[in-house]
């Protein structure tokens, strides 16, 4: 199942759907079933204690698989998250990106599945990970 | 066990620790183990097909489950999220605010889970639900 | 919207589509959206310590589930569960019956959401939380 | 960090702790921070349809998690599930054992975090999904 929109589409897609969001996350990779987003840290991002706000992550974690869903099935805009859990595991590095890799476990008709690990670029050790559903609208 | 911090108090002191939030969530009642937080939804919150935004909603239950945490134990800003599930059950009714409304389900010494439903105003049906745990710093 | 089954339909139902687990589960109360299903404990439902575990509490909120949603869309036992979220908050208090008390979220022509607070009988504190979200079988 | 109990230490230990399982699980493998459980499956584990319950899959995900913190920590049989989410994605394939590769993200003091990938042995995609957090007891 090839992808069907490369690095450069999705990115120019994300930032025509979210303009808001337009330099917040870079793609760095696609490929089958699986999608790298980085996202640039900054001082808005940041919570008491120096750690990445929850929400950041969150939404991390949910461009990476819109991301990597998009990728498979083409713009669909109105695709959505139906379900997701999270977990924090551990403080981000200081003064690091994140980046977001993001597997697909499964893409049928209906329902996505997307399984995402969160690093500080350059450690071993994920920070954070999360599962999401993505609701697919019919064609 | 008896609230430690009133309504006023939790407002002041969000506030006080997430000052680039300010006026965007509202303390509107607090009881034993039970919190209600309003959004007031603007533009900025919106996605495509007018709902309002994932991590927005996360954001909501978020604070909403930390602001329970607080007026139960007191200004402890370094209180974290460790893990969390959302499902999203309906778009948000257009031109109405989002209140979340947080129950305590464990107030233990090093964690705490808090169960949130979020509707939007006046409306019956939630739009979605979230559970969140967090760990309570030693004193 | 009325219940179509109820509380002795449901309990001939569930004992008919799963015949090995006859006496396991007791349905205990129907009612639009809400449904109280009942597990008496016994010594193979305990672990090392004496906690009830964690497949039984998993099961227990399943059947829970399973259950609110027949008792509104009638016999369909190819309802099929596609996520869940559980929390484990409290060890059950020694010789006492669990209790799930089942709470639909959500009833689409698709999926189906439900919450479940499981306590020890006649205990005011949960000892466990879920949500499970069912997918619906087409007509 | 060494493993400290090999696939044998690990397996006489579950069926030391778990007598009412023996033959129910089979550790297959066990490395660093990894391990994979396998499920014999048999008549009783099976719903109607032919797929595998789901108590059966969260007692799978379960057990993996289990015996991959205790590889890394040893004999603690208290070691005890805080918090778990599932996610249900393929029917497995008739006929065919389930293996539950475990992952353990986080390894702290308290928490352990472990994700779980479930097989029907010899496909290449999962039937299903899990992520447990695990309380350590003290010292």
């Amino acid at each position: 199942m090839p992808v069907v929109l490369d690095k450069t589409e999705l990115q120019d897609f994300l930032d025509e759907v979210f303009p808001q969001l337009v330099g917040e996350f870079v793609v760095e990779h696609v490929e089958e079933m699986y999608t790298e987003i980085r996202l640039p840290v900054a001082e808005k991002h940041l919570r008491p204690g120096g750690t990445v706000s929850g929400p950041t992550m969150f939404m991390l974690a949910d461009v990476a698989v819109y991301a990597g869903v998009l990728s498979m099935i083409g713009k669909k805009a109105l695709a959505v998250t139906t379900s997701c859990s999270l977990d924090f595991m551990r403080k981000p590095a200081a003064g690091k990106d994140l980046l977001a890799k993001c597997t697909l476990l499964k893409l049928g008709k209906m329902l996505a599945v997307g399984d995402v690990l969160i690093y500080s670029i350059g450690e071993d050790k994920p920070v954070a990970r999360s599962t999401m559903t993505y609701s697919i609208p019919p064609k």
